[in-house]
């Protein structure tokens, strides 16, 4: 079997994995920071630009902190690094290699601010230059598209925000994510031979909305770099007020509607778009939007909204290998792509 | 003729009108403000969105201000909103009748945040709860799609940017404005009949980097919304690694390729697209950039890359149009779309 396949299996392992080596860990980085920060900023990117606006969404939920993401090129390209006072930047790379990404921590440090990396090398350049590490614990990936290193992005972020949030009803639901993800992969596994359907689609849209806005996200990057397929990512807010002019019939749209704060918004995005008949996959814990889907991926039932992106990118993760497999593309190294991004 | 071509026509004549009545009133208010602001967060949705990326940039490269964009759902489905001490809340809206940026604005100032809003509506609700207005002067907008608002409220950012920079030599610059967005219209005018070409197309991308991201996702959009055809904006950095997977032998992609800071990469990108055989659409002032591609729309030569966002969308603004007349669809009432954003 190919290396993408067996590490988006192994995703349950490797969060059991992170939860028992860092929970702790991650409590006592936080009881040693200055917690006199306004806004905390977050450089990444690609998987972890979009591990990163979950942040934006679950700290803003549970921590009231106020969360912006880093624009790079100002950092390189143009040399005028932002004032970060105020500031806690934290930065999340699977590589811990990427040059751009390195030179903005560098710069926060010569600012006096706090900087905490999230990377899945601790003896990476940006490891060494970070004044925290926090590792994912992935174990190699080999695959080029990133599957279990964004998941445990995912988690250790959780892991944060609990450690300054304090709620133990949180932390007992961080536990059970490692389950939680294999039923989803499970149910997802079920479905495999229905994604057949999707051989020939050109483009798709992916719609989320506030927590699961990088779900789309991601689901839309993993589709794109594995099949070709141009997936567009939106939230349903902007949607429905632009691009909801490029829906004819038949055409075919994620929806990731869990349930939660935002599901009354996404159940009426989805039956709108089933009254201009386009084709619905969705992601979802509730039966009628699973039912009422021309395609449903089921997530588990008692998985609360907070950390539902946990799981329900494995759909689209399945998703994307099941029709690189269909055309005949090699899943674990998708044309013209590499590893670490080397931007600068 | 319909509204949206006389709306894009009419920018410059509106370009004009805002300079002249609101440049020295930006400056009034930047004297009256706190300056003790750590950063600057932006309220806004769709274009308005997109002009809050330019933003990002525009501060980064003047100001040295750190700028973050909203989560609005954070203030409205969750009712979490963020802890702002150090935000300085900058507000964009066309209509300034969003309720959810309304609810944003008054949030912001129950935590005591310094309010401004950019409006083309004095009246607004909008206006009515920011601590600071500045009318954008548009004149009416009828088409849906915004044109003439977006290329006001860009230029309303760089007098805000100028009047915390006092250079002014880009005081100047910012007063030759009008003139090159008649220039770029007249230019782009002139390859009107080329865009028969791509009458046909499903999908395509918009690449820019830096100054130009904004570009990128106002070109997607409006393409989006008046013609149907999915395109995908991106950063030039993020599209080599993965999504340029996407691109078959053929395929159309857009490439905002100014003078400046970003040229030597969008260059290269530009390069590498024609080595894949994809079709190049060039935004440029380079002649070797608007040679090489199949089809290069010119922008003034003399404009600095911080100002060229604000007529390289007008390329992008004509393709929409035009590619709505030849597939007979009504460029002011694209399907299913509304003016005013309500999003709660």
């Amino acid at each position: 079997m190919d290396q993408l396949f067996q590490e988006i299996t192994q995703q349950p392992a490797a969060a059991t994995v992170l939860i028992q080596q860092e929970f702790s860990h991650i409590r006592e980085i936080i009881q040693k920071i200055d917690k006199d920060f306004n806004y905390i900023l977050i450089a990444a990117r690609g998987s972890s630009d979009n591990a990163g606006r979950y942040a934006q969404y679950l700290f803003g939920c549970n921590n009231r902190f106020s969360v912006a993401l880093t624009t790079p090129s100002l950092f390189t390209l143009y040399a005028t690094p932002p004032m970060l006072k105020g500031a806690l930047v934290l930065s999340i790379s699977q590589s811990g290699m990427s040059p751009d990404i390195i030179k903005i921590v560098n710069n926060a440090n010569s600012q006096g601010c706090t900087t905490i990396c999230i990377t899945n090398n601790v003896e990476s350049p940006l490891s060494v230059e970070s004044k925290f590490t926090i590792p994912i614990h992935a174990g190699e990936e080999k695959a080029v598209a990133a599957t279990k290193s964004y998941t445990n992005s995912l988690i250790t972020l959780a892991m944060l925000s609990a450690a300054f949030y304090g709620k133990s009803e949180f932390d007992d639901q961080i536990l059970q994510i490692p389950e939680w993800l294999q039923s989803t992969i499970t149910s997802t596994q079920e479905n495999l031979a229905k994604i057949q359907r999707y051989r020939y689609i050109e483009s798709c849209a992916v719609l989320a909305r506030g927590l699961n806005y990088c779900t789309a996200f991601e689901i839309a990057l993993k589709i794109k770099e594995l099949t070709g397929i141009n997936a567009n990512p939106y939230s349903s807010a902007d949607f429905r007020h632009g691009p909801i002019a490029t829906v004819y019939k038949g055409f075919p749209v994620f929806a990731i509607a869990p349930h939660g704060q935002v599901f009354s918004d996404m159940r009426q995005m989805v039956q709108d778009l089933l009254q201009r008949k386009a084709e619905v996959i969705s992601v979802s814990n509730d039966e009628n939007v699973l039912q009422e889907s021309n395609l449903g991926f089921q997530i588990p039932t008692a998985i609360p909204e907070p950390l539902s992106p946990i799981v329900s990118t494995i759909p689209g993760q399945f998703f994307g290998w099941q029709i690189a497999i269909e055309r005949g593309l090699n899943p674990d190294k998708p044309e013209g792509l590499n590893k670490v991004t080397e931007t600068f």
